[in-house]
């Protein structure tokens, strides 16, 4: 199996612009769209869908908490009933509005905050799932692969929901399998690390952590970064690596 | 034919409360819900597919110029691309969640100061219509009946869009088939004049202008208010009042 | 000394109407207004300061998260840094706008979870007590009557800052100092308990509490609420118990 | 008289990032800084504060009808009432946190839409003389010099509201003193004709109009831009050249 490569994009937001979205569009697999909650806009939503669709890109939602001024990056204490409900909105203006373009909805990715604390509270990742399995459509949950996976899949399995294991290219993991603290030295790898372990992850499905150890991590897709043009320069470098595997 | 009773709904936010939407629902044919961008928030939004449900009765998208602050009420200049884009996110975000609850979106009503430049402005009204018709499902759109009817029917029809023309049980029209503004003389009629009225719309397709003349105005649905209980009375008169025609 | 009263005013947004600030105003001494970020907008500011005015209420800043769609009962994870600027944002606001009225305000109180935030988490009330310190006027600062009162007042005293404690009229304190919580039984004081306790407040600066203990509560002021005409009533007599006593 | 150079300024939004104000404010005499309603938030206002108090540079209000999603460009049809308490609430903000700076607020320039609407708008341009004459500080008012000047003086004699009149160095202007629309092959000036009419400005008080007639107009503070590195090196130049006018 390759890897796929999945992308933050459509994050710019009325006169601001974010990311090099055009630029970045030819060389990913799959197109995580925000949905007006962190970042875009019903206009910028329109333009990423289009881009999308010329490159036969697979589109996702990338929903968040409502937090524009944050960038969905700050948690927000919503209740179970307030996650679904804004989860369901946003990925049905997604989905919707891709159907206009002739492109299907196909996962969802949980922005930030929403991400993290998927990954930290069970009550959220359940009700994420649940939320998912009974949207009206089927969807795929991308979510992290972590020591987790196993009983993050049985915990999917339940709810008859398709899974996406998303690695980084460029973190330093730990031995738990979660990702160094930004804080930490070494944290954030330099290009020739980063293009040793997106190789190693491809060839054994394995990470090498920041003890030294080998820890199996199986995912089906990457996770890359378009900030700007030497982001951009890097996912081309990671995607001919992949596909000469 | 009977005139379809519409009614605005879903127009809480957060914790504020308007209207009566649970002893209104049980009484109109058609709830137009709102959106999230005057009023509305996903949490509304499902709670008030909920009981459109529960009531059977038909789900229209009510969606509006961004402005929670000024209720959809105060005309935002747009481009028509903006305009396009914020029709097919308000929409998209209704459909799929009414989906969710099992339920089809049948129509679209613009809202406030948007359904009144729809009514004045070429443009929008035509930016407006080729939207819902290129739409990933069939919608009607919801305007107001007007000596100009006529020529609104042929615009649509270009579209293959088709029309609901909505008249209003309480307001008192001009020779031009218009509103008289509120702030004239007379502009709202009381219980029986309104009670009269609908009922010269059931019958004859006409209404008595301000000046006495009748004019012709062919409605497929009455826009009704349940902002209150007595509004609900009225409602369930106006409803009684059809239905023994 | 006799003991305030202040109630959270002002909390009306657009279209949508809460409280009755206008029976409520006679009756207090303190008017917490909300500055935009949870509730309130320009026209209900100036709306409510008007109202101060006129009656002789002494005007406090009452400053939340920005969020609307949850009226600031959620809580956002905010750096310092943030909860330093959207203080001093909301906080000038009002009292430019209150200057504007020939008012000065007096006192800032946090809303919600803002309030609570501020009670739990050290870092939060010593950004918040350094914020209001730095402004460029004296300000009070507002908090609730705990079993810590010392400890805070001893921060306060580090920023030169001034406090109101406020007590609750209307919950049922635990040993701690604590307010029971909602969820729990007899947390909400009937009419009659409400009344004994008030007056309990006022003649020892004490309270019974959940379990019978009598426990310390030295408080300048009540907070009260004026949701509906049951809660101006309350209010009136809460008054009169507090000024004959 | 020295021609003052002022510029927009604060324009950023949470990690969306806009102009490179660091490298403009060495360079200019007056930042109109952006109050949140179409640009801007509490953080950024606070570093645009701490940046111009380090330059020495003098801060005005720019505010805004409120959109951020259209950067305040496109016109709400506000009522006098919103936009006298729209208008004090930013000011009121900035007046606030300038002065926890140790700076003073000296002056308000209304933004995009609202700033096209003041000159149009007789209604709109009164309200806004009325607002910030009875600000609870004296404060100027900037607008746009043109044919009209005269007129717009007596009308701010009434209120006793001193003004500073602009105009924009890089844009040509038609025989009535407007700016010729952008549309409009040679609406926006090459390097060298920018320069040109700058020490004409300064030089003589008047422009060479499109049509090549010399028209009277006397500016007190130029419109510069500071979007990129090239609008900050034109900014270098024009500030040499007035200064050795």
């Amino acid at each position: 199996m390759t890897l796929l490569l999945n992308c933050d994009l459509g994050e710019s937001f009325g006169s601001w612009t974010m990311g090099v979205d055009e630029a970045v569009m030819p060389y990913i697999d799959q197109a995580n769209i925000a949905c007006g909650y962190h970042a875009g806009d019903p206009v910028v939503i329109n333009n990423t869908l289009t881009l999308a669709k010329q490159h036969g890109v697979t589109v996702g939602a990338h929903p968040s908490y409502p937090d524009l001024a944050g960038f969905g990056r700050r948690s927000l204490n919503c209740s179970m009933e307030e996650i679904h409900a804004l989860l369901n909105y946003q990925i049905a203006a997604l989905d919707g509005m891709a159907r206009n373009h002739g492109l299907e909805l196909h996962y969802v990715k949980p922005h930030g905050a929403l991400y993290n604390d998927m990954m930290k509270r069970d009550d959220i990742r359940r009700t994420i799932m649940q939320t998912l399995a009974e949207f009206h459509k089927p969807l795929h949950l991308m979510l992290q692969a972590t020591a987790s996976a196993d009983q993050h899949r049985h915990e999917a399995e339940t709810y008859q929901l398709p899974l996406y294991f998303e690695a980084f290219a460029d973190r330093r993991y730990d031995d738990d399998g979660l990702l160094l603290a930004r804080s930490k030295a070494g944290a954030v790898l330099n290009h020739d690390d980063m293009l040793q372990q997106v190789q190693q992850l491809q060839d054994t499905q394995t990470v090498t952590t920041v003890s030294g150890k080998t820890l199996p991590l199986a995912a089906d897709t990457l996770c890359v970064h378009g900030d700007n043009q030497a982001g951009v320069d890097a996912i081309n470098q990671i995607r001919q690596l992949i596909h000469s595997s």
